[in-house]
């Protein structure tokens, strides 16, 4: 997805909490009328709760997520619209790894006073391309002050009944596939981390870190094709999701190190001592899909789905152990070093 | 509901995220045994998000809370059991406010690590008796690492299609009624403000305040009966929270001052000038409902539902201004001075 300039309309004021209300009503109708599937909202922002209407036949998937600033972002580093854009796209993440598509959202926000005017105007403009992009519109929230911003996104999603693909399915000899390139968000982290205080938020290599795209075609092709025996995202990173899949499924893991998609590292960044390697087994905040197929069906995954590339990287073993296999054959435990905010 | 003692097991210890996911998982099950509607939970937590199943022919209802310290509650003077509990029932008020039914609830706790011990284990006590009360089990939710106590709540519940309480029905001439007594949070509020740091939580004026109780039985029986033409949960206080349902059905109301059924002030406080009027009319936090009846069906609603008291306080008018008739008969306009946390 582009990423737009932000607009220079007049910023948003906010005298009480009513007034925060009434822009995420209007954020609401701009965000219901983009083409997203909002007859099933029957009532959204301005009651007590909203009245969401579930489709015959299908299950509801249930997801939650913190974006805090200070834990998840910077807030004198990260631009608003990229706050905006990925608490969405980083929460909607978990329900398509469900090969589920979301449907509307929860918008749990607390801020400090100086953050009402343009930094909420650019962190809604953010929000709201989301929520178009994953056709995902607003269907309530709370607000409160706060001395710091707090971001809490419910995603409501559906699939059909019965065909949720959950992390319990893996069996021994099933092949493992991710999407995209893994460790290009911990790459454009690491170069945020040392920038100057302003980042330049058209920077390629920052994109996947600010602007992280959902991998909503890829999961409900999955869900359709029904090709995928588990699937979770890598939020916190290969090495520490790859295990929960594995846990989840009582099986092991054997990955090929030189099969690993990763992040190209540009030719100016060479003297940075980067490790693509590194990135792509322990970065997080990459949201890409990692599934496991049967081993009858793997002829049957594509080399892309909707552009985004699929990559085969190891398989499933019965032996419950994570095993990272070198290129010269030689084999290592893969050690956990993903994201743990209580590490 | 009675307060039961916290029982002194083995505390929570928590090294890492996964071990927090894991004790939610045992109250998710301990939860969900206690009676709960718990077959539509397909799949909870340990998986990238909760699958949830609506039942035909009802709608769901969507509503998220924040519960923050230093906002909401003081980590030193509240006791854990009770935010526990309380954050689990004030989420839930705005569902019952729908006339709906609890179906299900999503935890985001963030703790310093020092919370993670005996403080986590007596929350989380708390929390399942809510739970249990309100036939409402965990399915999922998300957690971190943060200096200050951070909560936040989901609830889904269901109601028949077309049958949500909104808050635009109420019409000019309507009666205004509200459960329970008004003031009685505040009341609690203002002695454990002046409480010596550990307070007894075993006094009755206090437990409204750390224990408010779901007024589910009236909410479903209004729901159920028809007679309630709107509804709003007095979560803010009843001059902040009757002009956001007049606001929605473009009516005025007019409260009589000798109608309300304030908070009972024990003697012992008489010297402490608290002005029971003034409690009622703006003390938040007390999650009673407050709806409106057509003048057809005014006797049809009871003096009491499931023991607690049904109130008739004064009606819905064409005029959209908010007045409070006193006594004498001189009537003022009632200022909103309930709470709102960007005044």
């Amino acid at each position: 997805m582009k990423n737009r300039a932000t607009p220079r309309t007049k910023a948003i004021k906010v005298e009480d909490e009513d007034t925060l209300v009434e822009q995420f009503q209007r954020i609401q109708s701009e965000t219901g009328v983009a083409g997203a599937p909002n007859k099933s909202l029957q009532v959204a922002i301005g009651d007590d709760a909203a009245v969401w209407r579930p489709r015959a036949g299908h299950e509801t998937i249930l997801t939650c997520d913190w974006f805090l600033e200070g834990t998840h972002f910077l807030a004198n580093r990260h631009p608003p619209e990229s706050i905006g854009w990925k608490c969405l796209v980083r929460a909607s993440s978990d329900v398509t790894a469900m090969g589920a598509q979301p449907r509307c959202f929860l918008l749990s926000l607390a801020l400090p006073s100086t953050r009402t005017g343009a930094w909420l105007k650019q962190f809604l403009h953010g929000l709201k391309r989301a929520s178009r992009a994953l056709q995902c519109p607003l269907a309530g929230g709370d607000t409160t002050r706060r001395n710091e911003i707090l971001v809490n996104i419910t995603v409501v999603g559906e699939c059909k009944r019965g065909r949720a693909i959950l992390r319990s399915g893996a069996r021994a000899g099933d092949a493992i596939f991710v999407t995209g390139r893994l460790g290009e968000a911990e790459y454009g982290l690491r170069l945020l981390q040392r920038a100057p205080k302003r980042v330049n938020t058209s920077d390629k290599r920052l994109r996947k870190h600010l602007f992280p795209e959902p991998r909503l075609a890829a999961g409900l092709w999955l869900a359709k094709s029904g090709l995928a025996t588990a699937m979770v995202d890598l939020s916190d990173g290969l090495s520490s999701d790859l295990p929960r899949l594995c846990r989840a499924s009582a099986v092991g893991a054997r990955i090929q190190r030189d099969l690993l998609p990763r992040v190209a590292i540009a030719g100016r960044d060479s003297l940075k001592k980067f490790d693509a390697t590194e990135f792509a087994l322990h970065g997080g905040d990459d949201y890409e899909l990692l599934f496991t197929a049967a081993p009858k069906t793997v002829a049957r995954i594509p080399n892309t789905i909707g552009r985004v590339l699929i990559t085969r990287i190891g398989e499933i073993t019965a032996h419950k152990s994570i095993v990272l296999a070198g290129e010269s054959g030689v084999s290592e435990k893969l050690q956990n070093k993903g994201w743990d905010p209580f590490r």
